[in-house]
This record gives structure tokens, sequence and C-alpha cells, in this order.
């Protein structure tokens, strides 16, 4: 007795997760001809910087792409890296097995991370050319590489593999090579230029990753060159355990279930981040669970209780149980004079502020924002600004619009900060470019396809944060400049049409011209401070000068303050004017007498710096009376400055999970509802911990 | 002797799809709390559908949302359906196995495709909640319902059961229940209300499952029902085999790979929709591959050359190979009337119009797109028009600026037809809701979630052209309305000022009030129609009267013609002034002379129809004196629509792949470039088959 029911259940079975794939190869990122060859160039380059990252090695990365049939739309695609290489017998689990990865459950900032892309290509490859990859891999310990042809049974989510072999790689200076990867991949794929092309991939590639060195040679056989910025490596990243604040019942169950722990005691302490012995302690008492418990006694509404004093539902002594954050050696941000240098290298700017916010938490994952703004020089005015998307030190190019950094950037009333923006939403308009980077050791994206960040609260709230800090400093540039551009005007007027007047009106008395100084400052009546921040090829220092004017008929009496890139490791030189360090970054000098028309100047050199790190010195003062040019010395952003100093020396002292020294109420994650008013935000903006900084100039 | 790279491929492993999915549980569209609710209602309602689509049963839903523990967000969801059950060994699978199920290769429209929703539900609420999910499905061949509960070891993607029995079910009335599934999950989820809510979601379905019961019980008990709109489930749809067209060289080599068919020839013929008996011979001979070759003799080259014939790359006599188009019977557009009624139906408004296009292709993947429009009514002016997305009678609710459909709403300059649009770009404002509808055996979406559609070029030129024809009816519309308002304002002013001048002058001059109907005629100068379209409650007809006003001095002579919903199935009834059929769909009357002054007035009642189907009357004229109120008969539009009844009939008596009769050239598929200037696309949009139709008006 059969029936409808039975038929339908009759035609079900089980989809391989590589079928899946295939057929909805678009969810890699693999949709148009000229995105498919986009996706690949990324995960081949991808693969090759994290690679290099973890075995510490300064990335030298070749892309070659060259049309094999133009007619047919047929691309191979060659990526060499300097990388680790790949043992030869991993190599068919790496290229060919989707889902086969190491980063898949580390919790640690990385490019990769489900150990997906680099098949998606070879299964591309296949479907579209029924060709298979190459791949040759030289590991240090092996006197040659290994090399293959990899493909993909679909229905069985395992490689094929063919001409497996192993040969000497020779560079092409003939030398033999040491380590590295190459993928050898021929696609239906189309090659094109503009916004959206591999070009364009590879030079934000090298914005975010300085360290790196990219060569490509396009079809043409013309060859690009982006050159390494820096030669430090991005701080090493270390996996860090999931923090009790993340975890889901379902997770917590699982890991209790697979538990090899003796107890429940040692099952604390062994698996989570930011659980000390006496957090560990008050974990149990306030789950009403003994710690002494074997694990696979550990049940039902034992690990309910034990979540619930997790998330502090469970109190010991009244509180919820102190749990320290989640270290955050897991991430690897860039860091702003790196974005900074980046940015100016790649768009020729007037003004650029950039910002590295706190790490924060959401869900259990350490995560940081990164901001850069340029303004002003070759850009265009009435577009919309340009936007620059990286997620982990990735470009993200596609489905800008869909994306949560983009969301941050339009949930800003940009017009405040003197942007364009059409009722203060979207994009604001304007000659701008704004950059975002999201560092995260979990980017949750909206597809595998990674090009879009998904909806987070948390996330969103930090990145709208830096984008209000960094707004505020882009209206305080565009403020001063005004102030600066109508002092200038009064000045040249006066200095011109006085003398002018006194001496036509000298000329038709046939008296002497009269003395005007002293006229010409009580007209101006203002103190003037200007700056210049140059790099001096010859002793290879950053000089500066602050020039100062009193065109007051009063004597005048400041400190003066300026900052510069202290916590960057420079050195202050010839600084002959004295002074002291006020804080940490910003220097101070006392100007006891600065007499009506007096002209003075403060000259030093900043050593350990490279040219383009240091281009633009602020400078603040402290006075009764307005220093034009100069910003009056705030004491909360002092205070700010020291306090920062102090978490410094801490850091620098002690662990981030030394002790039960530095703990902090649960919930230790702060999570922050985005605030309406934008007044709001401001105090808030205090970072409890770690480093900030927000500086800008004229480039 | 080992080094970094042994030590880097040491940590690899493989990864479960489920345990992919649990991290990423935010491509399923689980990110938010209020929105993983949305999802697996979404989920549950789909299978719903599809399974008493597949059945042929009127589908009856019950969604129960209760709060279990408001303080922590855990929320109970129970659905219930009367689809045709799930015998009980196929109940683990369905539940609690990712990729596993029924229409993952099958070539035919359904809102489900991958197996992964459901199980994504049961793993979700097992993460957040520790809890499984509960289920009970009876089929109509037993005599009692099986139950159990299922969860999912993630590590293996299996499913885990318990409690398993059977049990008898029993309706509310106490009745046995005879088929249907229902559902019972407890989520950590939040209800919330507003455009992104249940409730919204499931008012959305209603629209387009017009067929489609649907009552759901919120969190404070209050009942919301959407009744169902017709009795008429929608078409039946077929699985079709893959057409030549939109084959991938890797998916040849797998299929000619696992071919059990004894040759070549027997392979082409029974492999894929479009090749006929003559095409299978040509293709062979076009690939110079003999047909009567063993299929483990087809290899390398030969499978090439084949998909190079395939793809007209290798011709026949000089000409690629004709191939018939894939059939379409794989659709089940929801069609105009009933979007028009659902639209009607949900927003109060004053003009509908819809569009149904025909069938098109894309990668050998068959798609229809439909649009509606609403415009006026109750909506706001100055916000932009809402925006109503479907994919497969599925209701898109988020991501809408990343959706293909959204683009092709975009890309469409709105100004020239009659709404706000900033710079030309973008959402358009008005008071309009713009519906969107693709049915396609292949929704290509950008996530798992299925909540935005990837960019796709045939797509998206359908998709804009449906939007530019449904433009022009708006704007024809506003502009008819225009015309309408000013006649009938000087008609008003002539009729009242005219007699009060007439009548004072009398009075004044002691005469008598003079005759002015002549005057009056010669001033307005014009034929005036006037038509009201009205569901009679007595006969359950919509009667429909045309009045005819001539107000010039000349005897007029028209052909009127009116349109009606023949298609649909409506009879003409009580149509007393005779007239003749003049199209599909189109009724005509000779009116040999209207005398100056006369009115005139043709009434008649369409039978067959339910109320709300047929609202608004198109008047259209033949004669060398304009008609206000009317449109001019184009005879292009005639020539289509007999091109269209003419199709009609020859789809009536013959199978879409009844032969060689009917063949065209090869490309089959019509790949159209996106238009540039709106104009060039115009011309093309005459349907080379199918249906098509425009109607509209004041509702």
């Amino acid at each position: 007795m059969t029936g409808i029911a039975q038929k339908l259940a009759s035609n079900q079975k089980q989809v391989a997760i590589s079928e899946f794939f295939e057929k909805n190869k678009h969810f890699l990122g693999f949709d148009s001809l000229a995105r498919s060859l986009i996706t690949a160039v990324k995960e081949a380059v991808d693969n090759a910087l994290d690679a290099c990252e973890e075995a510490r090695i300064l990335p030298t990365i070749k892309i070659q792409i060259t049309k094999v049939d133009a007619k047919k739309d047929i691309i191979r695609l060659v990526v060499e890296d300097n990388g680790p290489g790949i043992p030869q017998k991993s190599i068919e689990k790496v290229f060919g097995q989707l889902l086969f990865g190491s980063r898949f459950h580390a919790i640690r900032q990385s490019r990769g991370q489900q150990g997906i892309g680099i098949t998606g290509v070879v299964m591309y490859c296949q479907l579209t050319t029924g060709r298979t990859t190459h791949v040759r891999s030289k590991i240090a310990t092996e006197p040659t590489a290994a090399f293959v042809d990899i493909g993909l049974d679909t229905r069985k989510n395992k490689a094929t593999k063919a001409n497996a072999g192993r040969e000497i790689w020779y560079n092409e200076d003939g030398t033999g090579k040491e380590h590295g990867t190459e993928v050898t991949a021929e696609m239906k794929a189309k090659y094109q230029k503009g916004r959206q092309s591999v070009w364009q991939y590879l030079r934000m590639t090298s914005i975010v990753n300085p360290h790196a060195e990219i060569i490509f040679v396009d079809p043409e056989g013309e060859k690009h060159h982006w050159t390494r910025v820096t030669e430090r490596l991005p701080t090493k990243v270390e996996s860090i355990k999931p923090h009790p604040h993340g975890i889901e019942l379902g997770q917590l169950q699982r890991m209790i279930a697979e538990s090899k722990d003796l107890n429940l005691n040692h099952f604390l302490l062994n698996n989570f981040s930011g659980v000390t012995n006496r957090a560990r302690k008050e974990l149990c008492q306030a789950a009403e669970v003994e710690g002494t418990r074997k694990m696979k006694s550990v049940k039902g509404d034992d690990i309910r209780s034990l979540l619930e004093a997790f998330q502090g539902e469970r109190v010991f002594n009244g509180l919820p149980v102190k749990l320290l954050k989640p270290p955050t050696n897991c991430l690897s941000p860039i860091e702003e004079m790196l974005i900074k240098k980046g940015l100016s290298k790649t768009i020729d700017s007037r003004f650029v502020t950039t910002l590295t916010r706190v790490p924060s938490v959401t869900q259990g994952n350490p995560f940081q924002v990164e901001v850069g703004l340029i303004f002003g020089g070759g850009m265009l005015a009435d577009k919309p600004v340009e936007v620059l998307r990286f997620a982990n030190r990735v470009p993200l190019m596609y489905q800008q619009g869909g994306c949560l950094l983009t969301k941050a950037i339009e949930s800003v009333d940009w017009r405040q900060y003197g942007l364009d923006q059409a009722g203060g939403k979207g994009v604001p308009k304007g000659p701008a470019a704004i950059l975002v980077h999201l560092a995260s050791t979990n980017v949750q994206f909206t597809s595998e396809a990674k090009e879009a960040l998904a909806d987070n609260a948390e996330v969103m709230e930090e990145a709208r944060k830096a984008m209000l800090e960094m707004g505020r400093g882009l209206r305080k540039h565009l403020e001063k400049k005004k102030k600066m551009a109508k002092t200038r005007e009064k000045f040249e007027l006066i200095n011109d049409i006085l003398p002018a007047i006194a001496e036509k009106s000298a000329q038709i008395l046939e008296r002497p011209v009269p003395e005007l100084s002293g006229s010409i400052t009580k007209i101006m009546s203002a103190v003037i401070s200007e700056s210049t921040t140059v790099w001096n090829k010859e002793t290879k220092e950053t000089d500066v000068e602050i020039v100062l004017f009193n065109y007051t008929s009063r004597v005048r009496a400041y400190t003066i303050l300026a900052t510069w890139p202290e916590k960057s490791g420079a050195t202050m030189e010839r600084n002959e004017t004295g002074g002291r360090k006020e804080a940490l970054g910003v220097w101070a000098w006392k100007l006891d007498s600065l007499q009506p028309g007096e002209r003075t100047s403060i000259k030093y050199s900043l050593g350990g710096l490279e040219k383009g790190d240091w281009t633009e010195t602020e400078i603040l003062f402290r006075g009764s009376q307005d220093v034009i040019g100069a910003t009056k010395m705030d004491e909360k952003f002092l205070q700010e400055i020291r306090r920062q100093e102090q978490i410094l020396d801490e850091n620098d002292s002690s662990s981030p999970e030394a002790g039960d020294g530095k703990e902090e109420t649960t919930p230790t994650v702060e999570v922050h509802k985005v605030a309406t008013a934008e007044e709001q935000v401001e105090p808030t903006v205090a970072p409890p911990n770690g480093q900030r900084t927000l500086f800008g100039g004229d480039v």
C-alpha cells in the first residue's frame, strides 16, 4: 500500500557538499566570468598570505594571467608564493576536498577559515574547462618539489589526482627554490579592468598587507609591482580558547560530552579563556554543581545551570562571577600608521586620518575595527565617497550595499562633519575615501564568497563609533583650515593695503611714511602658529618646525604642545628648545614671554621613522588667549592619553591572562546599544584597555 | 625531520557540513534573534506549501508562537499542515540531516531546493536551547501518526532520535486527522512586529499563494487568518531534463561517465530536453562522433566536440544544430489576475497593473518574471516605494539592497513614468508599491538564507523589461487621469457658468433664458467616454457599463472596444448591444452614428469570475476623432493580441516537445543584452511565445 507520501519520500537522497557547491557556485563567488577570475586570484592569494604569516615569512607573490583561448574565454591563472609549502600527502586534500583545512576550529584572525576557497577554484576549473589544476609545492626540509594534477569527484567530495611526481624547482634566475607553492589553473573567465578587477583587488590587498610584495603580470604581458612597504610582519596571532560569554547551550553540551578531562574543575580550567582558578570555584558554586564531578555525570540541568553561571544569570555571593576578558593576541590589526601610509601611497590626497579602536567582543569572539579617511586632493567632489572595505586584511569588492561596514558608514550623519549627504542618509558625497577594516577571530560574512559582512549589533556599534570619532577629526580639520584661511586673508589684506594707504597718504600730505607695525598688530590682534613636518633625505629624519607670531599688543605666555609618534618607536632628536614629555606622544615647551610683534620657533627632528610615516604634527596650546592654527589643550584629552600610557605600561608587565588581579565584573563583554544621539557616544569612547589614538593633518 | 610546513599541515582536518553551518548559522538566516524566528517559520511554511503542491492538496497551515521564557528569549513554534505527511522512516533524515532531500537534482520550480532549511531549524534549536524538535506526521495510508524527537549530531551530519512512537492524531474538533505534519521547535528567538516580522512574512506569503489558508496565533494569543482566495492549485510542475545549452563541460563529462545508456544515440535522446531524433543525428555529425559509440569510449576530445556542437560552435551543414526550447511546464507563475487580486486585497490603492513575462532561459534553466505595481491610495508620497520581492512564491524579506530584483527596479528611470527618483537612480519615491516575482527551476540566491537573488544578466534583463513595460502602463494611466480631470473641469465650468451667465443676462435684458446645449457642445467639442466595472452581489457577475457623450456639433462614428478577461475563463453575459469578438480578450461594438449632444451606453456582464478578479475595463476606440477617456486602438497592439491567440491555440493542440515541426535555429536561448536606451527595448518586448497581457486601471 503506497500513497503520495511514500512516492515523494522515495525520491529523497543525500547530496554531497561538493555537489551542493557545484550547483551553487555563485555562493563561492563564481557568478559572472569576470568575478570568477577575481575570486580565483583572491583564494590563491589569501592562502599564500595566510601560510606566509603562519610560517613568519615575508610574502612575495607572483600572479600571472594568460588568455589561452580568447574566443572561448579560457584563461590560465598561475599564482606562485614563497610560503612554507605543503607536504606532498596533504596537497590533494587541501586542493581537492571541500571543508578540509586547519583554521575552522581555531579561534584566531586569519583570511581563510572554512577550507572551501581553493578547492572551489579547482571545482570551478573542472566544471568549466574539464581540466585539472596543476599544483607544485616545495617544503624546506625536502630537496625536491612535489607536483600533481588535482581534480574533484563532486559526488564524493574527494580529490582525484593524476601525473604526480617530484622535480627540482628552479627560480627564474636558475637557483633552486627553497620553499613555496605554485598553482596553475585553467578556467572559463574574463579579464577586465576597472573598479572591480584583479588589478584593483591586488592594489587593495597591498594597502592592508604592506609587508607583502606582489607582482602581477596581466594578459597583455604588462608587469605591475607593489613593493613591500614594511619589513615588519603582522603581529603573530595565537589561537585562543572559547570564552564562556560566547558559548551556546548546544555547544557546551557537546564540549562536555566530548571532554576527556578528569572532572568539571579540570574541564573549566582547560577549555575556556577568561576562567581563573577562583572563577572556576565560583562558577561551580553558582551553578550548584560539584567541581569534582566526573564529566560523564554532568548532564541536562547541570549543563543548563553552568551556562547560566557563565552568563551571570546564576550568581555567586549575590554577584555574577567575574571572568577575565578574552585575550586579544588572537587579533592582528593593521595599525594606524600603516593604514595611513598605505592610503597616502595609493590615493593622492591632502588630509588623512586613521583610527584603530580597542578590541571588543561579540558572541565570545574578539574583534577590532579600524578606519581611515582621506579628504581632498584629486578626488571628485560630487560623487559618493569611495568606500574601501576589508575583513582580516582581505579587500571586499562586491555587495557593498549589503555589507555591515557600508551600513555603519551610512548610519552617520556626515553633514555635520562637512560632507554632503542627501537627507543625512546613505553613503556621503565628497572628495573623500573611507576605509574600514574588521579584524576578527570569526568574521561573519553574508555568504561563502566572503564579500559582505552580515549584521551584528556589536560590530555595527564599534564601526559606527569609529566613524563618528573620525568624523569629528574631519570637522576639526575643516574648521581649522577655514579659520587659518580667514586669518591669512585678513593678514594679507592688512599687510598689503595698510602700507599702501599709508604711503599714498604720506605722499599727498608730503609727510614721511609712518611706522605701521604697531597698528597692524592691533588690527590683527592674534597669535598665529604654523608648523611644517618634512622628511629629511640626508639625515633620514623627519624635521619639524613650529613657528609662533605674536600679532597682539601684549606679551603672551603659553605652553606649546606637539604630537609625535612616540608609540611607534620614534625618538626626539636635536630638540634644542628642550621642553619635556607631557604624556605618551605629546611633548611640551613653555614659552614664558612672547613679545608683541615677536616671532619664535621650535625645531626638532624625529628619528626611527621611515619616509611617509609622519607627515603632520598637531599643535596644541595651554594659555588664556587663543592661538590660531593650534588647538586648545583639552585636559580630558590629556587624561585620556595618560590613561593609555598607564595601560600600555601594565600590558608590558603582565600577560592578559596573568591572574585574578585585573578582573572586572560580569558581564565582561560590554554590549553597547547603538546610541541615537551622537553626543551619547562620546563619553563611552574612553577605552578601558589597549591602544588608541587619532592623528590627522594635511599630508 | 619536520619543519613548519609539516606542523601547519598536521592541524588540518575534515569539517562536517553540519559543523560548517552551525558555525555559519547566519548563512542560513539565523543571525539575529528576531530574524531567526522568521527563518524558522519560513522553512516550515515553505516545506508545507511545497509538499501540499506536490501532493495536489489545498494547503491549510497553522502557525502558533508562544513565549516559553520571555526573560531568556525562549520561544516555542508550532507549525501544522495538512500535507501528505512523511513516512516514519524518512522523518529523521528530512529533519536531522543536512543536504538531504528530493528537490536538489530535480529541474523544476519549488520553494525548497537544497535540503538544508528545516534541518537548519532543528540545528539552531539544539544549539540555542539544547532541545530536540518534536515532529508528528501522519500519512493517509496509515491509521496512526508517527512522532519522534529529532536532534542533530553535527560532527557526523546524522540525526539523533528519541521518544519515537505512534499515536492517533486528533483534530481540535475531535475528528481524526487524515494526513499532515506538525513541527514543534523551541529556540532562542525574539518575536517582533513591523516590516520584518512573522506576520508580514505570512501576509506576503498569502499574496503569492492565494490558494493557501494560513492561520497564525501570535504570542498574545491573537488569531490572524488569511483565507483562501482561490480553490485553484498552482499549475502542476513537471521535472525536466537539462537542456544542452545550459550544460558545462565538467557536467557533461560526469553525465557521460555515469551513463548507463547503450550508446551515444541513446544517451543524447534520454538525458536532455530539446533533443529530437533529427537533432541527435546532426549533433553527432557536427561533433564528428559516431552515435553508435559505446559510452565508455566517449572521452576527452569527443566530449569537448559534443559540447561545442551543443553550443553551436560546431555546425551541421554550415549551421548550428537546431534544438527545441526547454519545456516550460516546469514553471508555475502566479499569473496576473491572482497577483492583482492579492495586491488589491492587501494594499488599499487606486491603480493596479500587473504583468507576466513569457518564460525565458538562463544557463539552461527556464525562468519567468512577473511584476505588479500599485499606485495611489493610502500610501506615502514622499517615501521610497514599497518593494515586494518573491522567488518561487516565497517572500524575500532581508537584504533588499543586494538583491537583483531591487537592482532591476533601480535600473529604470522612473521619472519618465511619473515617479520621483533622485538623479534617475535608486528605488523611486511615490505612493506606490512594486511587486517582483521570479519563478525559476534554479533560483540563484546570494546565500543559503535565500533572501536576495545573485546577479544574472538574463534575469536582470527580463526583470528590467517587465519594469519598463509596467512603467509605460503607469504613465498611460497618469496621463489619462490628467486629461480626464482637465476635461471634467472644463465641462463642469461650462455647465455651471454658462447657464448662470445666460440666466443673469436674460434677467437684465428681460428676455427668456436661451437654449444653451448647442453652445456647450461647441465649446466642449469632444467625445467623452466613461466606464464602470462593478461586482454584482446578487447575480455574482461583474457588471460593466460604457457611456459615450458626443459633445461635438457633428455626427460621430466609432468602433468601441473593451478589454475583458477571456483568457481567465470569463464569459460575456447579457450583452444586449451585441458586437463581436475582435481578438482574445477584446470585444468590439460598432457605433454608426452618435448624434451631436447624444449619449449612448453599452452594458454587459462578465460571468465566471470572483469578486475582485476584474475591477477595471480598458476602453479603446477606432475612428478619426479622439475619444477622451479611451485609448486609440493601436493596430500593433491588436496584432500582438492576435498572435498570442494563435500561440495559445497551438499550445492547446500540441505538447511543447511534440516533434520536429516547431523547431527554431540555435541558439534557442535568447541572450538579451541589457539595453542602454529604453527605446531600444520596446520593439523586442513582443513575445515570441506564451501568454502576455497588461491590464490596469483605477481599482
